[in-house]
């Protein structure tokens, strides 16, 4: 876990001029959470600066300014923090002992390394809310094919694996058949696996909160998430349940929220099973299934998490429309050979004709099942905002014409 | 009116990064227009390129790529259009035989130097209007006291006074009491002035419309703009005028837009006297008039600007609530000795508790006077969009705490 120096420069880049009264707000990761925490940051006056791989990152094409360098490093964190008023995250892959030298460096953390850790390890998330009496789902920490069978043994075959850490967009979770698939599977992951059965869901759920230090706390509806391929591809707002499982889930998600002292932007993933409510993951950053707060709330999850993690006052969470859609859009599984049908940047214009259509894209090159933009439709009834959803994002991903 | 060189860079500076398939849209001018403009090209993962005085302007502060340059200098408008798709405008100081001549070059300039004319020469534009049947106010061209006199004899002192070029905000009108005002204006001005009555304006209205190179054409509601020191602070949505004036000034704005082949967005600034509408300036650009729409309508007239230039789909022109209102942040007029009051980022936690308030700051320096930022709030009703749009507006202004 601990990192190796990669390519850095010791500057600053990008983003010049002397914003002297503006707040610097710094963010490990420089994908499309932090593109989009960009154009919130701009119209607060907010000074943004990442941590990038590259010059080409979505978050620094849209202008922030970047360090270059990798999130493993801890040199690269302490100098992307300097000056800076907070350190925040827009994904789990910086080593949890960093964020921990950070905190002990004086940086302010937000999240904090205590909270962080419960989007970065799973296992150590499901332990603790357990512990914590938070309905979680039956799981085990499995380190070995006798450990795995015993969960199966209880729990009956199928079940789900999951890696610990390092797991995103579907990557890191699989199906066990049977013993065979886990002996594979312990031989690749030696630190073991999270295991847990294959549960009946009616659907999933996810609630979208946003906590400052002072413990201010708002929470936006809950949404309802539809994966394909372990992947989410659609978000419904809001979600189409009872009005009580609605509150519980908020509620859930409001006293998880303080229990583990969230800060910033905080999505609760939740199954919704025949016996209740499950937490299954927790995200402490802006997330997918909070895309439709920028056209379908009265402040949007980017605002709202730079709002947060500055102690500012937060934004009313309110939904603007009866029903808010929004549909992922993802690179073609079978790239045609030279075709700029697979880039969504090409097929634009078509999706620009669907009406209600808000577009987004991320500024990335396209690649197979990489998310590349997202698209929102904000209307009086599900039906139809569904549907022009799907219909741009299928022109942007060159499936319609 | 010949450029002259100024410091230059031959790089285009920013945004590296290799969105080889996004396309790029190259902006005489880099203030807070350009800014949010920048904001709305992230979205759809356009390039924005601007021509900028310096690395400090709000828009390069937010990301856009920058060429810095002088927008009376030929030269740095071709090194801007360079590469671009297409040459668009965030004010109106761009010498008209420069627009000619880029025309000239083969560059796509969006609007057009016969339109574009009509925003940057007030002159020009009454004439042009009146002879096609348009309804303006009564005017002169007055280049001698003579001529002054002459209009006033018909018309009856105090006259309006107008530079017919490269006035804003105020500056660049005057009203003339009396023959010895108009002597000393006509020594400083010796291309003469535009003159007018003073008319008895019941309200000014404004009408944003967005047109595109194929004649598709989208109209906003009109609004209604408050002026004070003859600069636009405030803006109700819809305006509070008879149905049958709305329709009206909207037809009225449509049929301008197609007759000056207008492209990109388009504001129409209205009076509304006892004896109907007349034109009063025009804007090819976003506009201040058009902030609202950012949060109030279904499309933000910068995303609209950029579909318009790039010829992409226009987007719905619906405004989302029943009463949306932008309130200006100004520079304050007595600068307090060393006061941080005196700068709106100072001032922004405050802001930002008023309730459904929208801040946008636009990282200028505070100067007194100066546009610095804007606030809108959406409302069910017009009081309390008013009451909050202005209150967060004076905290940003240091006026309240």
């Amino acid at each position: 876990m601990t990192g190796t120096a990669t390519t850095r420069r010791p500057a600053v880049l990008g983003a010049p001029g002397a914003e002297g009264a503006s707040a610097t707000v710094a963010m490990v990761g420089a994908g499309q959470l932090a593109r989009m925490t960009q154009q919130a940051a701009i119209a607060l006056g907010v000074r943004l600066r990442v941590l990038a791989a590259g010059p080409g990152e979505p978050a620094v094409a849209a202008g922030a300014q970047c360090v270059l360098g990798d999130p493993a490093d801890l040199e690269c964190l302490r100098e992307l923090a300097q000056g800076a008023e907070v350190l925040t995250l827009d994904h789990e892959r910086v080593p949890p002992e960093h964020l921990h030298a950070l905190e002990r460096d004086g940086v302010a953390l937000e999240p904090c390394a205590a909270a962080a850790l419960f989007g970065q390890d799973k296992l150590h998330a499901r332990r603790e809310l357990s512990r914590r009496g938070f309905p979680v789902p039956e799981f085990a920490h499995a380190r070995s094919r006798e450990e795995v069978a015993s969960f199966a043994a209880a729990h009956g075959w199928p079940l789900i694996a999951k890696a610990p850490r390092g797991g995103y967009d579907g990557r890191g979770v699989w199906t066990l058949a049977g013993p065979a698939d886990a002996h594979e599977l312990l031989t690749a992951l030696p630190d073991g696996l999270l295991v847990e059965p294959e549960l009946r869901i009616e659907c999933e759920l996810a609630v979208l909160l946003a906590r400052s230090r002072s413990g201010e706390c708002v929470c936006y509806e809950p949404v309802q998430t539809l994966q394909r391929d372990a992947m989410c591809r659609e978000i419904i707002a809001p979600a189409r349940v009872d009005a009580r499982v609605a509150a519980d889930a908020r509620e859930l998600a409001t006293a998880l929220a303080a229990e583990i002292d969230a800060t910033g932007v905080l999505a609760v993933e939740l199954f919704l099973t025949d016996s209740g409510l499950r937490v299954n993951e927790l995200a402490l950053r802006p997330h997918n299934s909070g895309h439709y707060t920028i056209e379908g709330c009265a402040t949007s999850q980017f605002e709202q998490h730079l709002r947060a993690v500055l102690g500012w006052p937060l934004g009313a969470p309110t939904l603007l429309a009866p029903a808010v859609v929004t549909v992922n859009v993802l690179g073609a599984a079978a790239q045609p050979a030279v075709s700029s049908r697979a880039d969504p940047r090409s097929c634009l214009r078509r999706a620009l004709g669907v009406p209600g259509a808000h577009v987004h894209l991320y500024g990335k090159e396209p690649r197979p099942g990489r998310k590349l933009g997202h698209v929102t439709v904000c209307a009086g009834e599900l039906q139809g905002a569904l549907h022009a959803a799907r219909l741009a994002a299928a022109l942007l991903e060159g499936r319609e014409s």
